[in-house]
């Protein structure tokens, strides 16, 4: 029975002076794996991955860790506690707008610093020397800041600490209305058959202020770096972010099935010692993120999806309809969307009711098995 | 083949001047059975009545009609177009809080008037009177105010003119996350079992200002005080609040069931001549309005929904159970929600994180069948 | 220097699991007065009232105390807490649209048993007896409720309770934009003018779920069902809500003005012991609640508000002028509106951008000067 | 008296189907000036500008005109429309959290094309030739999208359209609770002294989706590349961001002073001819955009902002306060918040209740007089 330890994390202050706290789980593994880093609920109403931390934390106490693995759940208790009529606002800063995933940081000037004082190091040696250069960097931002720090960077940088100091991190997400998929860099795409999820999206060396790309971005810029130089490197870096379905939804049974996702694949990276947790054979369909297209509403009205998700959609199929009773009498009241290529439907808006120009969908094209 | 007639009722202006208009449909009927009004859409995020609406205008076209029938769809644009985030905001004036459906008018001191001119007449005459009444009361309002008529109140009032022109008003809605159900004034209890509809709410003749409210309580009301100078008067005016099912969505297919349903009642009520549709055979629970409970949560966390809807619910068996992720460790993260007593769930909220005193679940206490 | 106790009182818990607390601040007097309890901020937007409280606390540790006196700042910390925007959401729950202020709790039939019993008791016993009576009663809902307590109730009645244990009740509000106007029971006009205030609204013995009102209506009702017996009895019970200016403002120098205006009726009141708080010589206007009207705007657009808070406006001198573009060039881009009785404007809408019926402007009508 | 022309431009469609149009005001010059184009509320509670073109069309109907001249107010009227409870939400989309000025377009690789077939044309052809393709390309991205077009992009594409045939571009917008500043790219220093207008902000060559960007960055860039291979060519097109005072307020007296101040530019600018317009002797005080601070709230609470726009405050001295009730007897109820160099505020939050880390003021540092 392995012991877990609990700290809380005061990530913000709202206008009563109401702290805002962060629970922080930790067990400790042998030492022979790598450490690993599990957040959830960055976006407010992604409140699923709380589920799969909880019945990841009730099976870790029972199963052999090499690595150290530390879980945040309500990782941004301002947007989780944010509820806004019924639902609960998703995903960006109510005031300003701002994803609360694109307020990671990533300086790559860093990277110059690594490589000229440690041209000739060790695997081992660059590895912490750059997570040390990282953290002190990140550290710095949180302290000399006259003119203060934003709500969601001084969320952001805080779970960054936790997560740089990792060698494997995990970042839960939901979508609006959803099926299971994950979003992978193109380095990592051997990983991705180790979840039991069908969909993978496989992303670039671009940071955009997201989780994943701040753990990954610096890693794989590095490696290049040194490729230049002549040398192959392997940090053994991974970051990931899982999208575990829908948004607005805690499905306890669910929460089970995607923890045993994510332990097959520690097990895969030897994070965790137990045969138990094996990735399932399934057809896993993959598309690179600028084949990731968002499709706009063509019109405003109330819409009737009907494509189901993780099923191909041929070319003139139909998408969904949007209905116009507007138009009921003197026009259409019915329009059928379809594309004039085939696709995989991933996620579609969460409400019947679109204006002109909402996201419909998210679909896959060009995609291809893994 | 019946044709129908369009109009557009306009019934706000935005800030940016753009009038928002209400689409009416009406088709004539023989004039030898009871004329109906449908309407749907008054809560903005409760779209599926206007699909509803759709397939009930695809069938009229092709039946016989003895009754003319108006179908309103798109109610309150001012709603249905005002999205909060991704969702649409749901049953109140965002501006005011004052539900879009406690905004009908009800004078009872026209009652009395009716009366003392009408004691002795003939039943078609007290209805005409009455009906007459009641619209140049409306109207009044509408015309004769110096301080002006709020945003809500100037689109219940055109609609609630095009309802009391009828006999049977049928209000369109939908739960947040819901199985279908009906308001039924205890004394149509007799209708309630020529809808497909498995859950009847027995509600009493108090005004609180709803559309089916605004359409019944008057009539019951002038019954009753007839009843009390020694005359038994069927004035034959029927009300229903419709719950259609969950909120945001549209689904076509579903639709049509439900046009089907409503279909049964008005052959039922001579309005339509189809032997096609007939009410299906089923169990149908009901209970008194004082009897229809809501759930409170008994503290904040977010919530796995368990009960299943329309199925009847044990006492100590668990309705859901709630996440604390932030106890783990040092209390319980999970909490059973359990009652002390049978009762069969009907709705639950519509988002799983919930404050500690959100409306949790609406459930049938007392409960019996039709 | 008076010394005063701070309690926290837990009223709510969010999805996080975050709890909120108000803090209660209290001070003892001599006994010899009567009890003050003053709370703010149940209306999450109207802030001004915590600074009221703060320039309270700070002088009432130098003034001599006849009677006690609690502070409650912070009073709904749900509400004000909820930014929705750059805006914190005004008043009412965001997720059911029920007023904050509409809560509170009023059992009539409490009367009849205090009478029943106390038919010929002393004012004081009867006092003592109708207080814990209606603490009692309190206390049951809190604690008797199988099916839970909404969020605003659970709230509210804490917050009763300890309103019901003192003779004075002040609740701190503000309007949307506004001038500084209180409203004050029938029976206590006498007191409105040792308020620094120029503006009293008299309303009448009828409950309405409000603070002020579920503290004065049980007395006022109380008295009346005793000058019914022959008895003519002064419970010394007085209740007003202080309505400070505008919303989303703090203001602390101007809260030391409404500080002393508070002061210089307890003084009035005997609470307090300085002669240096007396009440300011100024035209007090008042007018019963019949006549304070709402003015809903007539047209969607946007408002250029003209009248100047306080000042008598004549019939036909304009009130506003609504500016739409949208008919420039083919009918009135400036629409001036006017009134066609004289009133005194006393508060506005918060924002320029209006859709057809919104409350435009509060106005007293039929005013007099008190 | 010069006539105006007016059309309608459709720009969004909501859920009932009704559409959205924005309002297209032109008056034609004799054609020997440049021509101009002005539009305001991009951003919805920024309505300020409907007023100022309210009064320049009101004063261009009688001065001799030179240029063309394009008037739009209600540029969004999505934006300009979604009211969030009692204000207008303000700055960007409220499904997706983009902000409605950064999705203007700007295709760098035109710049290329144009100088790869103009390289020795004289400054009118290439004027002309840019201008043509800047436009095809934009009808292109209209037309041409299979995937459809965002609700944003769909409206900005359309104003650029008109913007881009022009030679000056007004962006009439608002602060939250604001001074008059102006955005001015660095090489038009020289303009900002012709607008009544005491604060400047100098930004740099970099688009960043905005319209004033995405007027001058092209010409910037081309001017730039002309430069390098020899030529000094003036394009002669001025693009700014009129920041005209507070949001959520319509002043048409002050308006009109805003309509002064622009006609003085323009009549700099040989637009118009009349010598009325002067522009005011003023102190300018100027700061680059990398000087332009925003400062964070270091901690939640209720502000009492204290500092006065437009003047300098010493290092030191207080910007604001925050009142912590929660802290009062344990701790500072008061918090002073000072700088530790000069500044000058130039606008601050429009709410007193902040979490942690709002944007509390943008300042001015290391400042300058024009």
């Amino acid at each position: 029975m392995n012991k877990f330890s609990k700290q809380l994390l005061t990530v913000g202050e709202m206008a009563s002076g109401v702290s805002l706290t962060v629970p922080v789980y930790q067990l400790k593994g042998s030492g022979s794996g790598p450490s690993v880093y599990i957040q959830a609920n960055i976006h407010g109403a992604e409140v699923q991955g709380n589920a799969v931390i909880y019945q990841l934390l009730e099976q870790l106490q029972s199963i052999e860790l090499f690595g150290d693995i530390t879980l945040v759940p309500y990782a941004n208790p301002v947007a989780c506690n944010h509820k806004n009529g019924e639902y609960t606002l998703g995903r960006f800063d109510p005031i300003t707008g701002v994803n609360w995933n694109r307020m990671y940081h990533f300086n790559e000037s860093l990277i110059d610093s690594v490589i000229e004082q440690h041209q000739d190091s060790d695997v081992d040696t660059i590895k912490k020397a750059f997570k040390q250069c990282m953290l002190a960097d990140i550290q710095d931002q949180i302290d000399h800041n006259n003119y203060g720090l934003s709500t969601g960077r001084r969320i952001a940088y805080q779970l960054q600490q936790m997560a740089h100091s990792a060698d494997i991190v995990l970042d839960l997400h939901t979508g609006p209305i959803s099926s299971k998929h994950l979003y992978c860099p193109e380095y990592l795409t051997g990983s991705a058959s180790h979840f039991n999820i069908p969909h993978t999206i496989l992303i670039p060396n671009t940071f955009d202020g997201a989780m994943d790309e701040a753990c990954f971005c610096p890693w794989w810029s590095l490696t290049q770096r040194f490729q230049k130089l002549g040398r192959n490197l392997d940090f053994n870096q991974e970051s990931f972010t899982v999208e575990l379905g829908s948004q607005e939804l805690i499905d306890l049974d669910e929460a089970l099935v995607d923890a045993n996702s994510i332990l097959s694949y520690l097990q895969y990276k030897n994070v965790v010692n137990s045969k138990r947790y094996v990735a399932e054979k399934m057809t896993r369909h993959a598309c690179y993120l600028k084949d990731y297209k968002v499709y706009y509403a063509p019109m405003g009205g109330m819409v009737d999806y009907l494509a189901t998700f993780g099923e191909e959609l041929k070319a003139g199929e139909p998408l969904a309809r949007i209905l116009r009773m507007d138009n009921y009498g003197d026009g259409n009241a019915l329009h059928y969307l379809t594309l004039e290529q085939d696709v995989i439907p991933i996620l579609h808006f969460a409400s019947a009711s679109v204006n002109q120009g909402t996201q419909l969908y998210k679909l896959f094209t060009n995609y291809f098995t893994l």
